[in-house]
């Protein structure tokens, strides 16, 4: 593939994360009323935050979460549990405020954009749903690249375009969404080849196949790799033959907040296998990335381990669309507060740990 | 130990969990526009939260948290990290906003009450705090039982009074917090009686000691186990002995709570083990129990073993105060709001999952 002057800014440098701040925190914990370490990960989340933000006093009040929605050729395989109609169907659930995420994002008071990258179906343009729509879903990867590089191209632009217009708007905290029917079928093919695995290692119910449809779907996996896996050296390639839109615009939405120096916090599995493609991409982005929770799919393990990511919570979501890191942000919300808010040592006149004599 | 007139209250029944609402709970979790199983562990809490407060809509959003506070006189040993004089301070600080389940409260909006069941120094009643003092703190239980059979039978009514005016204000949901210097001492001692354990399996390094601190501990703990074991033939003679005052009230406090049916988020360590006590002295009492999270403090898996529990969250918590549970609560708020908000698939007009042909 050839990479044109269209994809050239992946190449822009990233933000560097405070040191000096990172110390700053580090310290300030140390002087909060509590034993030290007590409050676990959250201490780590509101160091790790202070040095993302470069400020003693880290925040994320102000969070984008951006559903970027698209179709998959391959769900032509019968891969998933669910019709391929559904893609659009939970569209326009998001915009008019009945799924899962839409009721987060009004519990927690962040914006929610919802991006139709491009639907099976010939819909009108959704109300309050952006259009980004690249084609009526990729093409059916068993038989050749899901997208062309054009489609590619425009695809990471559109995750690049939805960071600078929430950049814009000073936004503290990044998450991506995403939906499509059959998108776990192209993002545990996509980590087969960033991984190197086998796809029985990595193949898992999605929504809801059985043992049956499992299986089938590692056949399906198996002869895409068999098709296109001679003809992929680097992650874009990889990304453009067997990804899809989606996750495309999650790969280029991470780039872009590690580039402009926004937090993101990475929800499971599908958005993982963008984050791995991304920091194959470019390594070091994933400075930039906090990860919510650990994914009832089973090959999230894997993604998470090789980027060297440590989850705050296994509560065995599989949902996708955001939700997770949308339920973890809370957590987020409260390390940052504790943080801020809580009294030291000398301003409570608390006596601190006990002089080993 | 005579079970007196005074504690006759801790043998009345427990409200029975409503099977109907449950199974009409999960029903709906089945028809929202999601796989189903995708939100996990939420759907599970709200299913449980419904069952509790026998509705279909369940709701945390009027919790009360009581920390009970009381100093320990095996703290004399050299037990802790800090020095006993944190007891009282942090009960001021508790009072005045600077500790973490203050900032917390806030964050959460929800009702915090400090009780003072006794500390070594003779303080001046604090602002805020509510007086239930039952001596200098707890009697040093390697040379004596902690608790004389009065002051027993009052931290337990201590906590039986805390949960009856929280009852009257329509609390839905309680989280208890402890706080007091040795409080892991006593919390372990109690703990290996309960599960008829060693000391050295579940010694942990409370808020800090280090590997000679926390051998010192175990030899402290195993002399108390030692001078007291074959005395003990009851849960009750077990708190009275090794026990504390804020463990007592606790035990008190929950199994008032399954009695007026008030469901009950556990905090860490101490909490559980207050759990635990509250559970071998009426079995059945756990219905009301949810776990929020596995401390940092080794002893508490065996714990939440013995009781079955599943924490939600595993954050490398140790504070105690409560804290592990408001730090979850946000969790259980959006299990209640996805259940009572999300769109079913028929509302939204989305199809359900491929029928197996």
């Amino acid at each position: 593939m050839n990479e044109t002057a269209a994809i050239d800014w992946l190449n822009e440098p990233f933000v560097i994360p405070n040191a000096k701040t990172r110390q700053a925190a580090q310290a300030r914990q140390a002087q909060l009323t509590k034993p030290s370490g007590s409050l676990g990960r959250l201490e780590d989340i509101a160091i790790h935050l202070a040095s993302l933000q470069g400020t003693l006093r880290p925040d994320v009040e102000r969070v984008q979460i951006t559903i970027f929605a698209g179709d998959h050729g391959v769900a032509a395989e019968g891969v998933s549990a669910f019709p391929q109609a559904v893609t659009c169907e939970m569209i326009r659930n998001f915009a008019n405020g009945g799924a899962a995420i839409s009721v987060l994002a009004q519990i927690l008071g962040v914006q929610l954009e919802v991006i139709n990258m491009g639907t099976a179906q010939d819909t009108e343009a959704f109300h309050n749903v952006s259009d980004y729509r690249l084609g009526p879903g990729t093409a059916n990867f068993i038989h050749e690249p899901a997208m062309t590089i054009d489609q590619l191209t425009q695809a990471l632009q559109a995750g690049r375009h939805a960071i600078e217009r929430t950049h814009s708007m000073n936004t503290q905290l990044f998450i991506g969404g995403e939906m499509g029917i059959a998108n776990t079928t192209a993002a545990t093919a996509l980590a087969c080849i960033l991984l190197d695995t086998e796809a029985v290692l990595l193949v898992g119910p999605g929504t809801g196949l059985d043992t049956h449809g499992i299986a089938h779907k590692t056949t399906i996996i198996q002869r895409a790799l068999d098709l296109h896996s001679n003809h992929i050296t680097s992650p874009l390639e990889a990304l453009r033959r067997v990804g899809g839109f989606e996750i495309a615009a999650l790969t280029g939405a991470y780039l872009r907040c590690a580039q402009l120096g926004i937090p993101v916090l990475i929800d499971g599995f599908i958005s993982s296998v963008a984050a791995l493609t991304a920091e194959q991409l470019r390594p070091g982005m994933k400075n930039w990335l906090l990860f919510s929770h650990t994914s009832a799919e089973p090959g999230h393990n894997l993604i998470l381990d090789r980027l060297n990511a440590k989850p705050l919570c296994n509560l065995g979501l599989r949902l996708g669309e955001g939700s997770g890191a949308a339920i973890t942000l809370p957590l987020l919300r409260m390390a940052c507060t504790l943080h801020n808010e809580m009294a030291t040592f000398s301003e409570a006149q608390v006596s601190g740990k006990t002089e080993i004599k």
